[in-house]
């Protein structure tokens, strides 16, 4: 319906002229706009609130009627910053999952299956989300292919004409910001063209700032990017929102962690601060993670346990975040003309959710859709993407020296500590530099994977715990090139092998057996099945990973694999191209001496 | 500089590669992002700020540099509903008085003289603007003429085709809303349409909702309306910001006074109110009041004596406003990327500005502008715009019944009770209906002014305490046709006259003599004195009336005069065409029998 004739309708119904339909009676409000809790009912027209009547109910009218007596009603949820792929299900899955827990929107950055599918991967979880109930907004990939070709190979690539085109796409709601903040604080001209054409067409620049202090930050924020979504602590929040950046508050492995909202908590009340700027978001959840504890519900939670405001808690997952993405005329508070986006809860500190309705529709109840999602069928290009040169054979990964030598000084990549690598001497046999599981190091392989082009890189890394066997993913952020990690050449072949022929995902072998695999056939990055069985298939790997090989690493198991070669974190990074300074951009020696 | 240079500039200035155009350096900044009062430097680049440096000075290179030692650093003032013709000077005076106050941005509603000069007064007005350091902001006449040809005269005609381009200008930011809501809510097909247009420009739709509660106001917001600067009470405040909608607090005569903003801060501190949807605004303020109490630091300044929390009451005229008006990426915080409006204050709770930095410049300091602003010369269309058919006779001022008759029953206007007429018996002499001091009852006359076109109608009006005598002005909102109320008929047509000759104003007559008169020869509205000159003549007229005529309505002398036709407040109204009931918006007779 068009804006106008929409908009009449609404008028219409409070004047009793047309019939509502559907109202929500006799529930309590959680009224972000002025921090209250109130008694109100909910009148709805089509997608839209067309009167919120606060006091005790008044609605005699004939139309369908949804009783909240005893229940609170607040708007529903909307994650600013997410990556579906992370949990690793389909969009259907994914929607199936948090709709029922409250969360009626979601920016997402479909970066990760762009880096492997290109635009086509974008234009897919599009057309896919059509087919749920959930508010599909999206977060224009900023830099696909993340490094330039000569440091990385990916199967995506995004031009800046094509960047452009889809900031105008009615979905689009920010440039995304998963982007290595050097490129704007070094004026890549590409970052600052984007940055100006998302100012002219009035959306949101978001980004990340991991650390960044003083100059750096303020530099960073200057250029024009508005939020951050990676703060370490409560003080590097409130910096940055002192700042003018919105943070994004997410706990996760190794940065803000789960007893940090305490601190947080904490130094807003003691100092009152308004919290307008923050916001909750999820960005990347482990599957088992998403079917244990939730969602953006679980930060909602979090924060309430930890002694916050609750109604400022909702804000946070509501109103603020509606302002940050500049969708507050339609979405994240329960006002006239808003979209009815509606959570009825039975416990609001517990966000306990009884009902959730979006778009003037009740679409989920105690926990499930109301209706089932028709399947969506990925087309076969995008079950089909590890494309190898040849069957990789265990002298592919390994690095040689002189025969007669029988230690070198190697370069060790070591991602517990951010900014950090180590010197290390390996033994050498048969002129094999060869890991070494007491000094904690293992061989670790990066394989192009894209475009069949055998080119890979081996180098070695610390910090993993593992003392046998290799484990291998097609998970591998950004580019998604195979990752394989372990201290036996054979069993690393082995589950490169393996992965490959289950069309992506998880593997880990030991002693020339394979011990556990997650298929992963959608782009080698989702799954098709349902959250439970993905979850579960999670939980007896990272188990097995532990049990079997000592795999013990800093954060969450399949997490530190995957981010291991992420440039944005580590400064000493391996690709399919080499080993990387990520400060300079350029290959570094692994071998020293 | 397009942007993508600019926001480089302020790069390259925090890693020292280019030198700040300006430091401001030792002062405690309030920060609207959090709610805090903490020491930090300013670094500027250009018109924007390139730092905030929080803690001690650090700053150490080479460039101008203001101390700021002991002194406050807020954002400039945003006001974003405003009709500098209520003020009756010209925009550059306007500047000259505010800016000094710390008001560094407004949003102008030219409503007044584009109602006399149409497009050509808006774009006057935007041209002048260009000449003084005010941001000058267009909220887009929503409505002009305000009324149908047939109920109402007006100068100037803002067609639908006309207002839809003027919202792409760069100034416009907003749909102005001083329209009546009976058009919203009778769903007027031609405010829909801009409304929808609004929508889609990404722009803020304006509005006002008079006493509107229930269903009334819920249809209202439901069709689009973001905010209402015209709430009468507390109640009303904290009941359209509870439906989502944004208040715009002002004190004024017969609605929300002085002493109301103690009860509005008393239920926001003992509910803990968000109140991120208020604003502060001025709308209309007389010279004299402008002169006296000061403009949107006046608010402030009340709020924060009536115990708002400081830095509250200034995100109240600062980042609340920007994010109302959608303009946040650029105003209303002193961040990083900002514009650099930078008030530097004396003492923060009296709002005691020592100077005004705007677009990085210093342009005011101890209540002056730096600079004297080059005057702007206004066409001679502007200056000649009493167009009437003929000298007005005293005849021309009666209403005429049968020669016999005694006495009439008459409807008589009673603006001092919205939604009010009263019926009275007036005395008829030689067929002539006379109004009566004693019952507080005086002839009133409205006469077409913009067309010559001679068309005129008389009535009655109560509650002025107009005992002899007669006054005209040629502001008389929203038409701004002469408005003529005496209890005279000689007066009133020699007043008149002389308005007419005056080129627009005031003009005051007893027993044949001129008491007191101002001249506003720019469309009748303005004079092209300075303030200082302007009040003291406001004052004098002022006086004069109440002195020498007995005038004593219910608020503000002048505005009670120039309102007293504005249909959408009261419900009985005269216009040149006639009486009219604006419930229905049809003539209604004056002689009832």
């Amino acid at each position: 319906m068009k804006t106008a004739d929409e908009r009449k309708t609404l008028v219409q119904v409070n004047f009793g002229k047309l019939p509502p339909d559907l109202v929500i009676q006799g529930g309590t409000l959680v009224n972000v706009n002025t921090r209250e809790i109130q008694r109100a009912d909910i009148i709805i027209k089509g997608q839209r609130i067309a009167a919120v009547e606060f006091g005790e109910t008044s609605w005699t009218g004939k139309c369908p009627v949804i009783d909240a007596t005893g229940q609170y009603l607040a708007p529903g949820f909307i994650d600013p910053h997410i990556h579906i792929e992370s949990s690793a299900i389909t969009v259907t899955e994914f929607a199936r999952t948090v709709v029922p827990r409250g969360i009626t929107t979601i920016a997402e950055d479909p970066h990760e299956i762009a880096n492997v599918l290109g635009l086509e991967g974008i234009k897919l979880f599009i057309k896919e989300a059509k087919g749920v109930p959930l508010n599909f907004l999206l977060r224009v990939p900023g830099r696909i292919p993340a490094n330039a070709h000569n440091i990385e190979t990916s199967g995506g690539e995004i031009t800046l004409k094509q960047t452009i085109d889809i900031l105008d796409w009615e979905e689009a709601v920010c440039l995304a910001g998963d982007i290595n903040p050097n490129l704007i604080l070094s004026m890549d001209p590409q970052q600052f063209a984007k940055i100006a054409y998302t100012i002219k067409m009035k959306k949101t620049i978001s980004g990340q700032s991991p650390c960044l202090t003083g100059a750096a930050l303020n530099a960073y924020i200057a250029a024009g990017v508005e939020d951050s979504h990676v703060s370490k602590d409560t003080e590097e929040i409130l910096d940055i929102a002192r700042h003018g950046m919105r943070p994004l508050i997410t706990h996760r492995s190794m940065l803000f962690g789960v007893s940090d909202y305490t601190k947080l908590v904490k130094a807003i009340n003691d100092k009152n601060l308004d919290t307008r700027l923050m916001s909750f978001t999820t960005d990347d959840v482990a599957p088992n993670v998403l079917y244990k504890q939730g969602h953006l519900d679980e930060r909602v939670r979090l924060a309430i346990a930890a002694g916050l405001n609750p109604v400022t808690a909702y804000q946070l997952a509501t109103c603020n975040t509606a302002e940050h993405l500049r969708i507050r005329r339609d979405f994240g508070e329960l006002s006239p003309g808003k979209f009815a986006d509606i959570l009825i809860l039975d416990n609001l500190e517990s966000v306990k959710v009884d009902k959730v309705i979006s778009h003037g529709k009740l679409v989920a109840e105690k926990g499930k859709l109301v209706s089932d999602p028709i399947p969506f069928i990925y087309p076969q290009r995008a079950m089909h993407t590890m494309k190898t040169k040849s069957r990789p054979r265990p002298v592919d990964f390994q690095i040689k020296v002189g025969k007669t030598r029988k230690w070198v000084k190697a370069r060790v990549i070591n991602p517990g500590e951010r900014d950090r690598e180590i010197f290390a001497s390996l033994p050498v046999q048969g002129g094999v530099v060869h890991p070494d599981a007491k000094k904690n190091i293992a061989s670790v392989t990066v394989l192009e994977r894209h475009n069949a082009s055998g080119d890979m890189a081996n180098g070695f890394v610390t910090g993993y715990g593992i003392n046998s066997g290799a484990v291998a993913s097609s998970v591998n952020h950004d580019a998604h090139n195979i990752i394989a990690l372990g201290l036996s050449f054979e069993d690393m072949a082995m589950a490169v092998d393996r992965l490959v022929s289950n069309g992506g995902g998880y593997v880990t072998v030991k002693d020339g057996k394979i011990l556990a695999e997650i298929k992963l056939p959608i782009a080698g990055l989702i799954s098709d099945l349902p959250l439970k069985t993905v979850a579960e298939e999670f939980e007896v790997f990272e188990h097995i990973l532990k049990d079997k090989l000592g795999w013990n690493p800093h954060g969450h198991p399949t997490d530190d694999l995957t981010f291991l070669c992420l440039p944005n974190i580590h400064r000493i990074t391996i690709t399919d191209k080499g080993v990387f300074d990520t400060s300079t951009m350029k290959p570094v020696n692994v071998i020293i001496k």
